[in-house]
């Protein structure tokens, strides 16, 4: 049997945490594998295709580690409101309409914006799963799925909600050539009642999966569960036994010193999302401590609603950037960190250990950017150009399991055309129904 | 004389401030004006050039109130530093290097970013600032042009200095067809002593034009002042005369509420450069006060090597962004307000009171961009889209006094690869002087 094999040429690489961070040289992927990474050139058998990367430069995928990708359909619905107002008036009364068909054309949308912006790996957490699983399967992008449940109804819905999250974790966990991955995901602790969160908890630990929330994404949040249970949410999760599995939680915004510890001693990850806590004004997560304390910092756009776009390229420029000015110290948060939070720092934080770094034995998930641009030049440090100075729509090719599925910028495996007519379709049913 | 006409047929036009924002309709253009803008078809005389605006979003050109072009050739040499550092062993020993065609170069490269990416006018504040005047008129930018000096030197030096800042002025007031306007800029307060910047206000007044400083950009600036005048940074420049003068300063980050009020007795524009401010670990400016006190605030990128790009829609971002999170409050910088402080703001602020707006007698500056992506549907908002989820390579065309300078994303007036090459080789060069 013929492998698929392709050798990259005379190519800059991204390898931070490394001595070279920018290695200049060769890189060999042989089906979904990366097999050779390095400034020699390899042998290169007859009829290897060879891909000239003269002009571009190869980073890991970026992993988006939380998300809601449906939500796109409600990109600009509403913007500079209060979070209640913005959630009781414009959110929750689109999303209650949101069949699976809707479902699956803002995620069709969002998988697409995903991969022409380098994004190969993310995080969603929403409703209609197995419609958000068929876009992974097809489109080729790698995800984290997880049926996100909100548990304030009554108990027969609660189990009913409860059991298709177990449902799809158990259909989808390792399907499409073990792109799709799943874990375990109640809503929040604000949403989910401490008998059913300790529910979820059961059910990671029954299928051996890890466990995702939002927690501590709002002062508010924070105090009403203080209020409600005696605790701050931290102390609240432990409690419950969500820390006892494989835990990331999403936001983290207001954490006081003593649950960085808790978070760092049970290795909890935590997804920062800069731009939809800035827009929603959240607050600034303490990113440069959570880094110090040893928690895993990743980072996620959230939904497009509140971001208003899903280019990670954005969300890293922003973690290098507001700590710096919010904490007096232009050392925080230096471009090779951000540059491990979106991608290795990323793919460990949702437990695939085999992404998010351009190395030999790791899954194929790679992106090229088109260097020779005017904001891209000089070539001084271009560590430094993938933070400070890019952004989605530079790149130029995108790989996900060995397989190209971005081509000079182009989708190879989605039909854009009809997915922006139908997006465009579905917002404006939304509005009608 | 026949004269030079081009409709623009079923567009979108954002009009921020106005009662539709975003007006679907025509605008027509004649020679270097915007003649007419409405919902209504105008008469189109045979043979009238006709652009089809339907998949495109048509807006001011964007103006970058506070730069300096040619730094562009340090961006990536020197980031995650504190400010010192950055400038005594990195910035300062390269600038001190650069020549007249050093500074083309680096100008040329900045211009091309600037115009593919939207921005129509850029005030710059250099050093062999006929040279930028070269690049400008034949790039077709609009451009408010100064010799920014530092006056730490002997008197004779200061002399010169001050001579050519004159002189420049002078030249090239009112130049370009119009194009380039100057400004009288010393470097600022703790650069130029008391009596050398008097000299400034005097020349100023001398030569009727406007001024322009750095002011107040770090904490540890103001204290100075503070400690060697007595007087805080705007209290002190109110006593020498600077706000007499037509005035922007750029950055304003440290100000209390007595100088913001100070600031708008006086009219005096802030160019707010929240990209610069967070990399440099500066801080968050006051916007929201600022804005609320009546002081005219706009946006710019500053230096390339502190930003580090020059896309003028990441600023407007993050000045819509950072204010919210900061503050806590989500209505603060609503999306049209940031566009007004990239556009018509910016345009006030550098005296231009026929640019920033599109309207009928208005100078025709205004660019497209493409709006049939994913990452901008559906086509909920379309001036949220242009706030919160566009960037500079969206920008599709430009016009530049009626005259189109960027088509289909390609730059009309420049050679860009030459460019491209020059702008390495001069980078390369400098590392080896």
């Amino acid at each position: 049997m013929s492998s698929n094999k392709m050798v990259i040429a005379n190519g800059r690489f991204l390898v931070p945490g490394s001595e070279k961070p920018v290695l200049s040289g060769y890189m060999t992927i042989e089906n979904d594998l990366i097999t050779y990474i390095g400034e020699e050139k390899p042998v290169i058998e007859e009829g290897t295709v060879t891909l000239d990367g003269s002009r571009l430069l190869f980073m890991p995928g970026l992993v988006n580690t939380h998300g809601h990708a449906a939500m796109s359909l409600l990109r600009g619905y509403g913007d500079d409101m209060v979070l209640q107002a913005w959630l009781q008036e414009k959110m929750w009364p689109m999303e209650e309409k949101f069949t699976g068909d809707d479902v699956y054309w803002g995620t069709s949308l969002s998988v697409l914006e995903m991969l022409k912006g380098g994004t190969t790996t993310f995080l969603d957490m929403y409703d209609h799963m197995d419609r958000v699983a068929e876009v992974v399967e097809h489109s080729g992008i790698r995800a984290v799925l997880m049926r996100g449940v909100i548990g304030l109804c009554p108990e027969e819905v609660q189990n009913q909600k409860l059991a298709e999250a177990v449902a799809f974790a158990r259909n989808w966990h390792g399907k499409a050539d073990g792109r799709i991955t799943s874990m375990i995901s109640p809503h929040a602790p604000y949403t989910c009642p401490p008998d059913f969160f300790m529910r979820f908890v059961q059910a990671a630990h029954d299928l051996d999966l890890p466990m995702h929330t939002h927690m501590s994404e709002t002062l508010r949040e924070v105090e009403q569960n203080a209020a409600d249970y005696g605790l701050r949410p931290v102390a609240h999760l432990e409690k419950l036994g969500m820390f006892t599995r494989p835990s990331l939680i999403a936001h983290g915004v207001h954490l006081n010193d003593e649950e960085i510890e808790i978070l760092a001693r049970h290795k909890v990850g935590v997804s920062h999302n800069p731009g939809s806590n800035l827009k929603l004004a959240s607050g600034v997560a303490r990113v440069p401590e959570l880094l110090r304390a040893g928690v895993k910092v990743s980072l996620g756009t959230d939904g497009a609603a509140s971001n208003n776009n899903l280019d990670m390229f954005e969300e890293m420029r922003l973690a290098a950037l507001i700590h710096k000015g919010v904490s007096g110290d232009p050392t925080a948060v230096p471009a090779p960190e951000a540059l491990l939070m979106a991608t290795q720092y990323g793919a460990e934080s949702v437990f695939l250990n085999q992404v998010g770094r351009l190395a030999a034995g790791m899954k194929a998930d790679f992106i090229a950017i088109d260097i020779d641009q005017p904001h891209l030049l000089p070539h001084s440090d271009l560590l430094s150009h993938a933070v400070y100075s890019a952004s989605a729509k530079d790149v130029e090719h995108v790989w996900v399991n060995g397989k190209q599925v971005v081509k000079h910028g182009q989708c190879l495996t989605l039909d854009e055309e009809k997915i922006r007519r139908k997006a465009q379709e579905t917002f404006e049913g939304l509005l009608k129904r």
